[in-house]
């Protein structure tokens, strides 16, 4: 505890002509002993931005095929196309030579569009910081994943933890890393990962959700300070359901969208 | 015209023991001489559910690089993992050597789940086919592609085409393929980019939103008959834009989502 997010997730070029990056799955960003999908993610989007030669993730999609334990780790990166404002980059990360996640992303440089703007929805109504529940503690199955950051969910999606959901597939929060470390658009991508499911308010009998696969949009730099978070699920439908999220920051701005598709296990 | 979906869109292998499939971009699939999104991924998709040797797309995410013009590509497609459900699949579409769409999916036999379901939702409300509107000889820039296929929006979300936008970015309608070829799960990937951008309707000065990335979700293989879609965006911020889609088959059932990330141009 109290290693920096930029540190846990921080990967070496092998060699200057080499396509491989040198990582670690360090301890406790793990959900029951399986490295969170976003910290994961993370870590191969250095590898892919370092490979792009360009800063910033626009659009990663990320397929999590097995679990990613403690130790170390492989990033492999390839420009696919660079074109003249975004690169495309695939990249696996390998665990004992195996295959834990398979990505596809462009990266570029996210400076602020000029063109027209138009935003049809707001942040995530939180109450204060300190009105909301501090979700760390009481996660039974992730202390130390949960202790890694700093999460405050709204009272009204945090009874789930104490056996009383919602009954809405809702889960909103605040959400910042420890020391007030900053949030770069890397960061991002495990701000879309990191809140509980929103399954555990649908009094469904689901217990896990799997992640297949997750696509994450970057659309701006954030502003220093607490992210709003929000997640909703609306289709549990076919054995799979999707959970769609959004991040703003501290100065009212859409930086990300995210959606995933999740495995319903069979009961 | 008259060409059937499923040869348009038709690859054959180039050998038993090799990762390439050959295909041919045919005429009239093009929106001002650029092959379609979603025709150009049904092609890719086909390639990479043979390399899977599975038959149904359960996500797949397409990034577009280049132009699709007219004449013979290249799918490249490779496992990355084959799973006890799912096969994941990496593959790019190459055209005079050049890649012109890169890919990711997870592949697997879409039977219809035995778990919970919960669907909060309904399909898009359209008036009978017969009174919606036939988006296709008054096209100025897709008449080919727009006769290939039978879209019928709804009224409310088809005055942009004579300069009457609605001023909200929906776009509804019925699809269904020509002499009522059956949709499989392969068509759904034409399916969830065959509709006119959302943007058309909202009343903002852009003319053209090129693709960076669609992610598509397939649920269920599709009843027969008319398919009812709805796309929406909510978002044009950043010099980019989201559009979400959802697409129900006539048993009123979601069979696919999707969503993508479009450039906005700078004006």
């Amino acid at each position: 505890v109290g290693e920096r997010f930029v540190e846990a997730t921080a990967v070496r070029r092998r060699a200057a002509a080499a396509d491989v990056w040198d990582g670690e799955i360090t301890p406790g960003w793990d959900i029951g002993g399986n490295a969170n999908g976003g910290y994961l993610m993370t870590m191969a989007a250095r590898a892919m931005a370092a490979a792009a030669g360009r800063p910033d993730p626009v659009t990663v999609t990320a397929h999590f095929l097995a679990p990613g334990t403690v130790g170390p780790i492989e990033a492999h990166a390839v420009v696919v196309r660079a074109g003249k404002r975004f690169s495309t980059v695939s990249a696996r990360l390998m665990r004992d030579g195996q295959p834990i996640v398979a990505l596809l992303g462009r990266f570029g440089e996210l400076a602020g569009g000029d063109g027209p703007e138009r935003v049809d929805g707001d942040p995530p109504d939180l109450p204060p910081v300190e009105e909301c529940h501090r979700f760390d503690v009481d996660d039974p199955i992730a202390p130390g994943f949960r202790s890694r950051l700093d999460i405050r969910l709204h009272p009204d999606d945090a009874g789930f933890h104490r056996g009383q959901p919602s009954g809405r597939p809702l889960v909103r929060g605040w959400f910042r890393l420890l020391d007030d470390e900053p949030i770069d658009t890397m960061a991002l991508l495990l701000a879309v990962d990191a809140l509980p499911p929103t399954v555990f308010n649908a009094m469904l009998p689901i217990a896990w959700t799997p992640t297949v696969e997750l696509t994450a949009h970057v659309r701006a730099r954030p502003a220093p300070g607490w992210l709003r978070c929000s997640f909703a699920n609306r289709f549990v439908t076919g054995g799979f359901l999707e959970e769609d999220g959004e991040v703003w920051d501290a100065a009212g701005r859409l930086v990300a969208q995210s959606r995933q598709l999740a495995l319903v296990p069979r009961s």
